[in-house]
């Protein structure tokens, strides 16, 4: 039997928006550390996250990670860097520095270079969110019956990635470890294209000419409305998602528009065999993930 | 003050899935009907329909609609022009002859034909669903604060289209009448592209060959989980209303793809500003869509 992990001494939160929100309040529920302090880049977020009591909120992002012997990054994708090079000259021996974002190589590439010998990065990434973001979004068991994937380059000390494995599952994830390349491949299906679909199509039906913003409100319960849901999320954060994981995502996106070609195609020569036939197959997807404990059922949420 | 119209007498639905049998709990909870008529093509479903109570189950279709004052025709929208045949010279003179399609222009010209002289037709679309079909799935509250949308062809007799509109509305719908061409755009954009858009990307996740199934699963709750669920309705309802209305899907299709390309090239040259305006453009629609009632807050779904 493998011996469970030390809970950590100090973690520092770096970006107090939902997902560092989030794990101040997780972290401390479960006593995955004995104290949480946290940083934001924005003085205002930093006023509502003392008001909010997200841990002891430190002014300047050098005295954030002081003594810290383990640092979340809970910032957007594209900011990783910057706050990586800001922190390495403070950061203590052995300390461990993960993140939460939605690319992995990206992270190996921008953060590895900033941090002194000792130090050892683990990237992680929680998937979880909701349609909201700030601190005021944050709750508790956001984490909860999620995954949380971890992507450490080869040769990083396994003790520390098990340490980050056991904080996740202490705040109720399922943690998996894979390749950062291939994880950025799976979340550009999983999450990225369909975060791209869905903002495509609530502006294509923003630019209608002939259907009303009204009508659109009024009837999206007919389907519209579940694509709006993902499509309001934080748009710093997505725009650097795309950005970071651009050859995955484009990857993607090849693919969807070559099988909508072929659909597009079956409506305009009324081809019911093909249309019937592909609506059958993707039942099974959902049965799957509700299976998996990823989703309830639609009736079980309006109840 | 108009005067509030009387109850039916005798409420046949045609058609006992999702839809009908909500129809029947609901009318028979709210009193919009004194007797209520089922009737479906399967033997199975008519069975297990007596099993459910969902009211007198006929065995034909011409003892079905004997004496209703009231039929709603509650099959996809390709099969509504058989049954109109088969019901046409059965039905009372004075009845009301309606339907619950998502396309309306295909209902006016297959229906309208098969209806004896004095038999009205006013077409309804109630805008609501779930992810399940099935006698089994209906429940009484699924009308409740949607839209029902009624399109009545030009000089329909006015106290018809008032009947309809009261017996949604006391199953607890809002009612809108417009012309059926509009409809159809309409709903093009905010129902019928939502799910042919649902349907292509989970029939694009489960042709990758570097990402396997159970990784899909596990990874949805990142957005790919809230397409699934659309993409689990009815599959011949669906098919048949890519059929019917393929002049607006392709139209609101051709759009999409328009933008979509625009997104496309966003990434591959990393024009972080365009992605980032588009995605802040985005949340409107959703504050818009909570505003009218029509979806709640994901948090609050999910406590």
């Amino acid at each position: 039997m493998t011996q469970t992990p030390q809970p950590f001494q100090r973690l520092t939160i770096i970006g107090l928006g939902l997902i560092g929100a989030s794990i101040s309040y997780a972290a401390r529920q479960h006593g995955a550390a004995e104290t949480v302090v946290g940083y934001d880049a924005s003085a205002d977020v930093r006023r509502r996250a003392v008001e909010l009591g997200l841990g002891d909120i430190a002014e300047t992002v050098a005295d954030a990670v002081r003594d810290a012997d383990f640092v979340v990054l809970a910032v957007p994708v594209g900011a990783v860097g910057g706050v990586a090079e800001a922190i390495g000259p403070h950061l203590t021996a052995g300390a461990i520095v993960s993140d939460t974002g939605s690319v992995k190589e990206s992270i190996l590439r921008d953060v590895a270079p900033h941090l002194p010998e000792g130090v050892h990065l683990v990237p992680s990434h929680p998937v979880a969110g909701t349609e909201f973001s700030g601190p005021e979004a944050g709750f508790a068991t956001l984490f909860e019956k999620r995954w949380c994937i971890l992507t450490p380059a080869e040769g990083t000390d396994a003790a520390a990635v098990a340490r980050v494995a056991a904080f996740w599952r202490a705040l109720g994830s399922k943690t998996e470890t894979m390749d950062a390349a291939h994880h950025d491949r799976v979340l550009a299906i999983t999450s990225h294209l369909p975060h791209l679909i869905a903002y495509n199509i609530v502006r294509t039906a923003e630019d209608l000419e002939t259907v009303t913003e009204s009508e659109v409100f009024k009837y999206s319960a007919g389907g519209f409305r579940d694509f709006t849901r993902i499509a309001a999320s934080d748009p710093v954060m997505w725009r650097d998602v795309f950005l970071n994981n651009k050859d995955a995502v484009l990857e993607m996106l090849g693919r969807f528009t070559e099988d909508l070609s072929a659909l597009q195609r079956a409506i305009r020569w009324g081809d019911a065999e093909t249309l019937e036939a592909l609506f059958r197959r993707t039942r099974d997807i959902r049965r799957g993930i509700i299976e998996a404990g990823q989703d309830e059922p639609e009736h079980l949420k309006k109840s």
